[in-house]
């Protein structure tokens, strides 16, 4: 890879995101020269010493961030105001902010107007993950052949956009740009909606009276073993992009919902046609999916 | 295994589930000394004996019944009164009429009347699948460690239901009897729903405009990528699955809607703790989930 892109990488956050670009950096090189990491509490700082993925620990992120040419937020997102708060006065000039967060608007909205004169704000979003949170669940290999979308917001420098992009295709990553309000579009229908609906119906079974509970834990099927996979998922920053996206999953939701009435209407009256053209429907989705490679 | 279960099996309908139940009994045997494959087409028996799973091959289901001790229906559950209707003049007495249904108060609604005298009807439904269908879609370990679930009618003869269960337990089955009500209301929320909503969700997704869509398809992050896995199954065994399963199926998806816009709200006014907590309760169920190894 030649020489790392950047001298020091700090990492605001440690979970599935930031334990795996550590990861990424420490063994392909050609990222960074140093990782600094920087967590809320002690407890996942002290987990990182023992996994040793970073060359320093700091709980305090305006330490974390000093020197450092490249700081990368990678905390659920509805922290990114107070971190940002915490550590604009800090960044060196010509330092490039970037972060991971699933939603752009909101962190244009939160951290654009705190970011110093002088530093490159690049917002990113590497569209990998798995149902695992903390710093043990990352792996070096969670980026490859998936896409990170940036959203740089207009007048960026080129530059510092580049250098982002360029980080992620050392992390095995496809790079592509687009607008916030599209990313976020986008994202609440392939991400976003599918989390909440998940989530949504293990709360729904759990709901269910006694022997209904049991027996649907007895005997969850294929369906349902699903469903609780995407429903493992990190609540703290699911509940973040829940209400950081909150126009674009609300209008999916309203979409899904009609469309969910229509074939409960359907069934009700018998009109087989109907749901068979959309069962049809989304087989369609699915072997668009698989042509793509995306499956 | 010792002496097979029964001397000739008939299965009508040979897809996912149909050419397991065959290609157990072909590579374990203690099921059956004969198996007789009929199928709606005659292009599936063609494959049926390409892939050599079946002793012999009847596209009239009235002639592959005949002299059979054990007649199953494997096919989709609309297809049922119709196939009953066909074979029961044909039906040997002492005969085990069973099914591998995933609704049940619907096939003993659509059979029951039409089991002659002296044949013993035992539903069943082996709680096992893929997305994939067809004669080519089964595999032998389809079965191994899943629950097959007998809804037998009051008075139905009991050494029949034992062979039955005797049977499924030789595929490598858990077997369990329960009321068919109750069958139906368990199965619609840990089956039936969630197909629904994977179906409906990759409808409303390609139902999104021009870019959007084609973005989708691009970025189809992990949640939405389970989904349409889930969406690419058989579309007329779930649309007869949805329609034989009417009032549990609306039941419990009117619950999910009313858990869904409750979410919604919270989405809307920013009540972080109400979200945190359904999330919460989802990963409850994952855990139990697998806890039972369910999972």
């Amino acid at each position: 890879m030649g020489e790392p892109l950047f001298r020091r990488l700090a990492l605001l956050g440690f979970g599935l995101i930031g334990s795996s670009v550590a990861r990424v950096a420490r063994e392909r090189g050609g990222l960074a020269a140093e990782v600094v990491a920087n967590a809320r509490t002690e407890a996942t700082l002290e987990r990182v010493r023992e996994l040793g993925i970073a060359d320093r620990c700091e709980i305090d992120p305006a330490r974390a961030v000093e020197g450092a040419d490249c700081v990368m937020l990678c905390a659920p997102v509805g922290a990114y105001a107070a971190l940002a708060q915490a550590i604009a006065p800090h960044l060196r000039p010509g330092c490039i902010l970037t972060d991971v967060g699933s939603t752009k608007q909101s962190v244009i909205r939160d951290v654009g107007p705190l970011v110093p004169e002088g530093v490159h704000f690049v917002p990113a979003h590497p569209v990998a993950g798995t149902e695992y949170s903390g710093p043990d669940a990352g792996f070096s290999t969670l980026f490859d052949g998936r896409w990170c979308l940036l959203t740089p917001p207009p007048g960026t420098d080129a530059a510092a956009v580049e250098k982002v992009a360029e980080f992620w295709r050392r992390c095995g990553s496809m790079v592509s740009s687009m607008e916030p309000s599209h990313h976020d579009r986008v994202l609440a229908i392939v991400s976003h909606l599918p989390h909440l609906i998940a989530f949504t119906i293990c709360g729904t079974a759990d709901d269910l009276e006694g022997e209904s509970r049991q027996q649907v834990l007895q005997f969850a099927a294929s369906g349902f073993r699903d469903f609780t996979r995407i429903a493992a998922s990190d609540p703290v920053m699911w509940r973040d992009v829940f209400l950081n996206n909150r126009e674009a999953l609300l209008e999916m939701l309203a979409r899904f919902t009609e469309d969910a009435q229509a074939m409960a209407r359907a069934v009700r009256w018998g009109d087989a046609d109907y749901i068979e053209d959309r069962i049809l429907r989304g087989r369609k989705i699915r072997r668009s999916l698989i042509e793509l490679k995306q499956a």
